[in-house]
């Protein structure tokens, strides 16, 4: 049961496709098997979950109740660890994600009607208590990781700049609450700097036979 | 806010159906709004979730989590109780609901990986805490109201007389931990006599102005 669990959380724009998959080379490179994953999305339950939220089939006739949202994200969770993450562990592979439930809780920052501790909790059931042994948060000004941005303006602008800014900062303060399992990494550096701190990092965690 | 919360419940074939509407037309009659509605189903979101269940959409390839199950069924009752229960409370009315948390508890009573707690609880914060103010378990011993059951005879042989005798069971644990909101009726009586349980209660139970 030397299996490795590690996520990737920060807003959109700051680099996480090109670090997972540098890491997952870098390890692969080293005889471990790696799955790499995402959320949401990742399984078949997972992505008609999703379909359903996105397509709203209430068909405007009410809307979607956020109780019930939160739950359906849940599920989506609950079934990813089940079907792919926890069987990768169970054959000591190293599991890696972009984005896992810190992402929920930085998202819902500032929204209405729950709490984080309200989705952290349901997280927690659903995953069956199942946390990343490290979690890598690549953070920028996201002035800059907008500017990085070409495919996806449009989503950008309308989310906008404040938005930003809140989800960078509930993310940096979800990693001050957990300094053991987060590493904060300046994302404005350049690519091989941001990587060479990921590797130090991971680096150590293996060398000190990481579990979950 | 005088809304009315009601709920019945009961293993298949024990008369449900007939005492509701029997309980719609004697309050309609008497002036009140009255609306009837059910569990599984009653919304457009409710619907599309157990379409989801019933036709595996992870197709084969895994099958559906139980916590992921579990947290499909709190979402479809989230939305069923935000977008038809309370408002139709907050009008002042009666609702009348054929199946409710109670059904998720005694039909996973014996059930393999969660406890009767968690399903409750979660439950509890998918309604908001939102409990019946009072709940009709029709009660009668299932190889009974197997003999009524005509057009679901498959399903029953199916399920077997062993599971029918525990979730009867289940149910009556439920009513004995909360005899407050509970009423245990005999449906074994005839109809008009379980009907007539059913009024004198109400009658009281209006009487004194309930409230949710």
């Amino acid at each position: 049961m030397t299996g490795l669990f590690i996520s990737f959380e920060g807003v959109d724009g700051v680099g996480k496709t090109t670090q997972v998959e540098r890491l997952r080379e870098y390890l692969e490179s080293r005889g471990r098997s790696v799955l790499v994953t995402r959320e949401p999305g990742g399984t078949a339950l997972g992505t008609a979950l999703r379909q359903l939220l996105l397509h709203n089939v209430t068909d405007g006739a009410a809307d979607i109740a956020p109780r019930a949202e939160a739950l359906i994200f849940a599920a989506d969770r609950a079934q990813h660890v089940a079907e792919m993450i926890r069987p990768a562990l169970d054959r000591d592979e190293v599991v890696i994600t972009d984005r896992y439930l810190d992402s929920s809780l930085a998202y819902q920052a500032g929204g209405r009607e729950l709490t984080a501790d309200e989705i952290r909790n349901l997280s927690m059931w659903a995953t069956g208590g199942l946390l990343p042994v490290r979690t890598y948060l690549l953070d920028m000004d996201p002035a800059q990781s907008h500017a990085r941005l070409q495919h996806d303006e449009d989503r950008m602008e309308a989310a906008g700049i404040d938005f930003q800014n809140r989800t960078r900062q509930a993310f940096l303060d979800l990693a001050a609450a957990e300094p053991d399992r987060f590493r904060v990494i300046d994302a404005s550096q350049p690519i091989e700097a941001v990587w060479s701190a990921i590797r130090s990092d991971i680096d150590t965690l293996t060398a000190q036979g990481g579990t979950r």
